[in-house]
């Protein structure tokens, strides 16, 4: 048992109300102690002797002790929305929206393309990167969809390769209708149904549907997620991005954990998600990367309903894979305070992922923390773009 | 005389024409000779042996070689515009003013009050820090204004602080009329073209003045600026932030190398920047931070005006210190391609500096290079918070 005193911590964010000020269980002047991984004690610094010693961890002299110099440390963020496993990039096609030109020969499809060239070892080392990406900017927990092979081997692959990387893997098959499909959706939806399900879901805990015109419509989504939930996976969407639909409240009556990118909802899809236990996970680096109106955070936070931010890295829509960036979007755009959208990037994330052990520093919690080079989170939003994180530790261990 | 190649550069920008594709002088399979802090050669890759030899460097194999693995290498950004040297930080003013809220106890007096109290020691510590956070952000170049002192002796305080810093001074004792002088600005304009320019010009080579209703009237910003050009000084001018103004007009008039915000301008405005030789310094961190409407680049542009890109770090309206965030944010809300928001914050930068030896990479220029984490400078854009930064070399040293 090896336990570590992290003090000196200027302003600690422990999300649980009953540790400190607010919805984000704020301390000043606070230590952490960390115990095979996991959260052991948090308090304010002057008790920490005290705790120690009715913990029995022996006297404080004993102990390895880190110092935040001050700074803030937040938990971990929790990214519940990404798509890491793919070929190639899409600047170009970027670029061209950016100059409001069409772009011929891009789309998901040349991704598909890419992807299902690149080879097993490509896949993971570009993945690898990514995790790095994302640790070293403060993400701790990551959830990872398929959906760039859609086929039965290369979803199979995409699936597996993901869950190398993190346990949080979704199996979204159901992410566009490919070329060789093209007029034939519900061909498509047989596929994934039956033998793609069948080869992604030992190496999935979700399944996910685009449920959108012009990807799947509402019955072909019910049919992909209903079909998951009864091979075991848990159900997630993703809906209304490109205009108002039927997949929010499909979401809410399957009891999905979330739906994500809510960038036209109705009056009665916000009211669906207020009496529900479904997450609206928002998705600022999409609006930011394709200039679509932001969705309102603050009506979703009004209603009631629970919000999460996710960067929802792709190579299309949204390649920022930085928390902190969307946390300050969402800050100037869709109307949060810092504190809702440090909340909605951590203990959102963790509930859009059903997680009680992460997004959140109360003890027994896994000890995965942020140091900021910051007083304050509020300066994630305050200076947008700067690198603000200091040091990152996932399950005790510093990672980045 | 020490000769390094920096070989395998996937993308280099030059900022020159004749050595490449485009205003950005763009080659792809390129590398790089340094000599003693300055470029020595440039070209492709595959012409460095002979170029090598041509020069009398000697063998390529008893050279310092360096890979740049394939990435894009880009010139270091020039940030023109900065506000560096202050004590304490108005963090709760940011978080109130996202929330609609008004902030009775702060403003930029509140930074005044702050920077007076601090020590020396303090001042030339918290400005060390920013320094290395702007070289690991890849900025090379940055110019450095007075400005939270307003009094005689404590803006010779902080111009001789920045100078320490950087060769880009900027002596801006017309920021803002202390509260001393509370309705007696005329007689703040007398000590400010006294006594306080005669204490600042030996460390300065800028004079600035906030040309903008509530601030300085054009008539007192002439003085102040005939005043330091007659003192050495060469002028810029903050003009046109809050709204529309005579103060473009006015840095048109004196020859101003740059005059900075240009948030509201009228075509006359537009038309009077075009046929000088006055750049536009656009500063996308203030609008980001204080959710005032993007200025168009793009109108600028069109009309022929030399347009820079700065970020305006200060801790009241603009507290990024992130060149790459910012040509996120002027590709996004102000219409520039990569390609021009790329130069903007580089050339651009030089040009409103009046360098001609960085912003650029051919022969003869500085060796201020950023190796970016990524195939090509779009991604700063395409990837908006990703820090993308991997290495920065500063006359040829690494400094990050
Ligand atoms: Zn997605
Ligand atoms: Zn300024």
């Amino acid at each position: 048992m090896t336990t570590t005193l992290l003090s000196d911590i200027g302003l600690l964010v422990t999300n649980d109300p009953s540790l400190g000020t607010g919805a984000t269980g704020e301390l000043t002047d606070a230590a952490l102690l960390v115990t095979d991984g996991r959260v052991a004690w948090v308090g304010a610094a002057v008790d920490a002797a005290a705790a120690i010693a009715e913990l029995g961890l022996g006297p404080l002299s004993a102990l390895a002790r880190l110092s935040a110099g001050g700074a803030c440390v937040i938990p971990g963020f929790v990214d519940s929305h990404s798509h890491l496993v793919f070929g190639g990039d899409r600047a170009a096609e970027f670029e061209a929206r950016m100059a409001g030109r069409s772009y011929e020969a891009g789309g998901i499809r040349s991704t598909v393309a890419a992807t299902r060239a690149a080879t097993d070892e490509e896949l993971r080392a570009r993945l690898a990167g990514f995790i790095a990406e994302l640790r070293a900017q403060g993400t701790t927990t990551v959830e990872i969809k398929s959906g760039y092979g859609l086929s039965v081997e290369s979803e199979e692959r995409l699936v597996r390769l993901a869950a190398e990387a993190t346990d949080e893997v979704t199996f979204l098959g159901a992410h566009v209708v490919p070329a060789e499909y093209a007029g034939r959706s519900d061909e498509y939806v047989d596929l994934v149904v039956g033998p793609m399900l069948t080869a992604c879901a030992p190496n999935a805990k979700w399944v996910d549907v685009f449920c959108e015109t012009g990807a799947f419509t509402v019955e072909q989504s019910r049919r992909v997620l209903s079909a998951g939930i009864a091979a075991g996976l848990l159900p997630r969407v993703h809906a209304s991005q490109l205009g108002p639909g039927d997949g929010v409240r499909l979401a809410v009556e399957l009891g999905a954990a979330s739906v994500d990118h809510c960038t036209y909802l109705s009056d009665e899809d916000v009211a669906a998600l207020a009496g529900s236990g479904t997450v609206a996970t928002l998705l600022p680096g999409v609006e930011f990367s394709t200039r679509q109106p932001y969705p309102s955070g603050r009506r979703l936070l009004d209603a009631g309903v629970t919000v999460a931010i996710a960067c929802d890295t792709n190579p299309g829509s949204s390649f920022t894979s930085s928390m902190p960036f969307c946390i300050a979007v969402a800050v100037r755009d869709m109307g949060l305070t810092p504190a809702e959208a440090l909340w909605a990037a951590t203990a959102g994330g963790a509930a859009a992922l059903r997680r009680t052990d992460v997004g959140r520093l109360g003890v027994g919690a896994r000890a995965d923390l942020v140091q900021l080079r910051a007083p304050s989170y509020v300066h994630l939003a305050y200076r947008p773009g700067v690198p603000l994180v200091e040091r990152v530790w996932k399950d005790g261990v510093l990672v980045a």
